[in-house]
């Protein structure tokens, strides 16, 4: 007797490839799709779809966009010559819900990580060296995360662009705003003295 | 400046929609489709897409399924005398899942809750009281929740459904197999005690 009927079952295998989305939750969003009107299914398939018809990377920054160049790269409001570089196109949202900054981005698509075989060839870092070496930009912002690769990015990215024109920075590294001192880890401590300041 | 480019914002607000998917979660799997290959997106696109057109309810048992009457309803290995009734589809999953029972179902699709509205005359109980009616049943094994509209509709269907030549019966309530008596709350350990059996 099989579990599904089949196109419960072919839905139910199609969502389990979803990251985190294992046998019951895949099996919750399935009768929650079966339940719910044609429009909206129908509404979710089409954006599944039109999704990789209509999205590329932006020629200048790597950023996912519809439109090339991407709203930040386009934007004539925004400080072309500070960029700040992240991992993954979903770290410019963390970064803009901030509204603290106001340059563009480079989106470098991952870290260096040897044992994965990403080395510095694998990153997207040409747009951006090239837009450093027509001297266009004076501030890069390494804002990769404060992990094992992405320390090792920020500092081979730090040595390869180089250049006297252009001012390369780091974002800083402490105890989380909001958090006790009290839960964090020796690394973060010792990180959040490191960088501590006058005031 | 949008957040996200239109095909991918579109995405993220349909997988939203999903139960339990918050901004977060929807933007990570929105993210990850984004990533994976143009086959993978297109087969979940499809998925959802043929579920809702070629699945119906048995019209035997309510199951849902691609062919009428279901698996369990067709079926001449099952016996066909004995109904476990559920509340909904998934459950049925969970009772073969014990591979104990050898009965067919009957999916009532909801269970009675005044308070949202659903009374006697929304619970889909129509085809399982004909066959009562016309002597094709043994046992009626209610297995809806033993939460408080589970029961509720357990005592209600008790009623309905009595009659001479059927025997009414209900799941047992009690401590779950593998835990411990010290975290059983009192209204599972008092239901306990009153399902105890002789040894």
């Amino acid at each position: 007797m099989p579990r599904f009927a089949e196109p419960m079952a072919r839905l139910i295998e199609e969502l389990k490839k979803l990251p985190g989305v294992g046998g019951k939750t895949a099996q919750r969003y399935a009768f929650h799709l079966l339940r719910s009107s044609d429009e909206d299914a129908a509404a979710l398939a089409d954006a599944v779809r039109s999704l990789k018809a209509s999205l590329r990377l932006c020629s200048l920054c790597n950023n996912v966009t519809d439109v090339d160049p991407c709203a930040y790269c386009a934007s004539p409001t925004r400080n072309h010559r500070q960029v700040c570089v992240v991992e993954e196109p979903t770290n410019i949202d963390t970064i803009e819900r901030t509204r603290a900054y106001q340059g563009v981005y480079h989106v470098l698509h991952g870290t260096l990580s040897p044992l994965h075989g990403v080395g510095p060839d694998q990153l997207r870092t040409r747009s951006l060296a090239a837009r450093i070496e027509q001297g266009e930009v004076d501030e890069v912002i390494l804002a990769t995360s404060p992990t094992l690769e992405g320390e090792a990015t920020a500092n081979w990215l730090a040595t390869a662009l180089r250049k006297p024109s252009v001012k390369i920075t780091r974002i800083a590294t402490g105890v989380p705003a909001g958090s006790d001192i009290e839960y964090a880890d020796e690394v973060t401590m010792s990180r959040a003295l490191e960088g501590r300041r006058d005031l």
